[in-house]
């Protein structure tokens, strides 16, 4: 299938008709609304539910709007009415009824080059799950050693833990490095300062669309028709200060500071091609978490990083999204179980996705071993952790017949700590 | 100070005139919308403001709306601003336009017996901290023996966790006890159903009035400025999921399924006079964290059970707030030293509130010291941990010299686990 759109056809852009990820945009001063993403164009969707060729049996516009939750509250009926116009108006050869229209095209046609994308929707909770069954390996082995690297809960469990909302912030947003203690090794008492061992993970991020009501577990059916869609997420990671906060109650001011996330939405339905079975189980699940088809995603995922002046990134890890050990729709579910109410716009982060191979890991942690074997840029330079100034950048796509399912890319810039009070 | 409104003064009397507690409530078909209490009477915010009676410099009403997130966002000016013009209407001698306008009287002062309460605030984040010191040793002992109880962080850090927000309900909800895992003492694999360990935790729940932008960590006189008022949280917790989930990344489906609190926020105006100290410093702390004066309170806790059928409750526990040895201003610190943003409506948990003896301890883990020691409840039944249709009651207030400054209730009865889906 091609787009009368030029640019979606090109076999290279993340963007094509098949997939019509969903995001927030807007030009200068006007207000942010909702969009989707067609070859090197953002598609206004305000403007097409305006114009009547948009309709979601929505009571009210629901596309004029900052963010995708009104829409995506809507459920699965919805999302799947929104998709076939869609696909309809941006196809060649079907609905000419944009395609025509010279000045609602104008309109509602934005080069990518002049919109501003905002976060695509308002996070109403965010989980961080640790699915990846070669990163806790990893971890572990560096913790505790080879034997027991892989807690006794993990096969299991889709092992997760509440993280912070209120930083999650759209891709390209600088982050400032996170002030905090720490207890380097070999001192006797914790210090006060920046972190020394800022890190990045890998994820994807699944993004809640249905809710289900506390105390009303959902099963992995019912949890996979939850999903609106997926983004790419950098769960970034203060390691000094992970290590002497964690025990015994998980993780906090380390992942406090800001979670990135790609500004599109990639709808599970576009997706629905690229469905792979999650691997072999080592220990039979609880019924309530076996699935009944295949609910985890063959999405090729890479890394860069590129030093503040340097003239390239450097790609330092390329991995993918079907090594989880557990799907989305699992992990879902088992959020569930105990009667947890998720939302529209609950995130859930996948967990840090390390291939098998020491090229494939999907944090520096991993990919220089605790520091140990500092990676190489181009240009000559070297990192363990991640220095000021550095720009660290994700990037995803699902492999098709001559298209390719993007993500477009998750990227922030760290800037140094702020300034210390004067306490 | 006395109020014209004679049930404010009995002195047994959670809501004199010194307390003026924020709330949501409504009649039989009315919208939800915000007051304070006031003796045995709701009076109505949003007709006080339409009256012209209540103005807090907003441009927009504030009152006539389900949450009281709009008045909070306002910040400490308006909410002095409140506070002295409710205090004048509702004193015995001073501002009569209340008091001598029967019409008016007649519609904004609602019996609570004819009042529904909600939840006070759209809970932005929820947050809970383990800043009790007996608690985290009792817990530590029967963990990990009385030698190493309290980790080595806990008297640098006020450690926490991010809890769920999407469940924080308001006092008087039944709570359905949780299905998940667990791994019992003995056994070599996990099961699954219902949890078997079901406890409370009395905990104070700080709630953040004014935000902090990402990126920007506060001071502790800061933090103390932006903090709206506190409620009385029950942090429900299902042991056997949590022993079982919570290594390495923290408690998650064990807390997941329900939080309690109370549905009166008492501002920390009104238990201003209540201020105190902190314990004496074991280690010194790091300069961010460190009080310019009084930053704790002295507030009165009690816990009652009272099994489905029984008489009366038992009062199974007495304690206090200023147990505590992290203040919440502290806490607020800590969680923002990162660059987290604190949101108006941010709910943070002080963490289970023990005392140093054994009938002040805040959960039954402590209590019954695992299950091996039940405790006898009146009318001669016994307890390990909750049974259904057990009700559970926290209170709590500041006594002042002839009047208290009360919380009211939070309470919440257990009803069995939904029923299990043919997974």
């Amino acid at each position: 299938m091609k787009s009368w759109i030029e640019s979606a056809n090109t076999g290279e852009t993340d963007f094509p008709v098949q997939n019509l990820p969903y995001g927030v945009f807007s030009r200068a001063d006007e207000a942010p609304r909702c969009a989707v993403a067609i070859g090197d164009q953002v598609l206004d969707l305000a403007a097409l539910e305006a114009a009547g060729l948009l309709s979601v049996g929505a009571s009210e516009p629901v596309f004029d709007r900052p963010a995708l939750n009104a829409f995506m509250a809507l459920g699965l009926g919805a999302w799947d009415m929104a998709r076939i116009q869609l696909t309809n108006l941006l196809a060649d050869g079907d609905d000419p009824a944009l395609k025509d229209d010279a000045d609602l095209g104008a309109r509602a046609l934005v080069p990518m080059a002049d919109a501003t994308m905002h976060l695509p929707f308002e996070v109403s909770g965010y989980t961080d799950f640790y699915s990846g069954r070669q990163h806790a390996y990893n971890v572990g082995v560096m913790f505790r050693g080879p034997e027991n690297a892989l807690p006794p809960n993990w096969l299991h469990i889709p092992i997760a833990y509440n993280g912070r909302a209120s930083t999650v912030v759209v891709s390209g947003t600088d982050i400032r490095r996170p002030l905090g203690q720490m207890k380097p090794h070999g001192e006797d008492a914790p210090i006060f300062g920046p972190s020394r061992r800022l890190d990045i993970e890998l994820e994807m991020g699944m993004v809640v669309g249905s809710p289900n009501a506390m105390g009303e577990p959902v099963t992995v059916d019912e949890a996979d028709a939850m999903i609106f869609g997926f983004v790419l997420l950098n769960d970034w990671s203060a390691r000094d200060i992970q290590a002497w906060e964690y025990q015994p109650l998980g993780p906090f001011q380390a992942k406090a500071f800001a979670t990135s996330i790609s500004p599109w939405v990639v709808t599970a339905a576009a997706l629905a091609p690229f469905r792979t079975s999650t691997p072999e189980r080592e220990h039979e699940l609880f019924p309530y978490l076996r699935e009944t088809g295949p609910m985890l995603y063959d999405i090729e995922l890479e890394i860069t990083m590129q030093p503040e002046g340097a003239a390239k990134a450097t790609t330092i890890s390329r991995t993918n999204y079907k090594n989880m050990y557990y799907s989305p729709a699992q992990q879902l579910t088992h959020h569930a179980i105990g009667g947890c109410a998720m939302n529209t716009g609950d995130l859930l982060g996948s967990g840090t996705i390390s291939g098998p191979e020491k090229d494939q890991y999907g944090s520096l942690l991993e990919l220089t071993w605790g520091g140990k074997e500092p990676l190489a840029l181009e240009g000559g330079e070297t990192r363990k952790f991640i220095e000021n100034g550095d720009r660290l950048t994700l990037k995803g796509w699902a492999q098709g017949d001559g298209h390719r399912i993007g993500f477009g890319e998750c990227t922030g810039t760290i800037l140094p700590s702020p300034e210390q009070k004067d306490w």
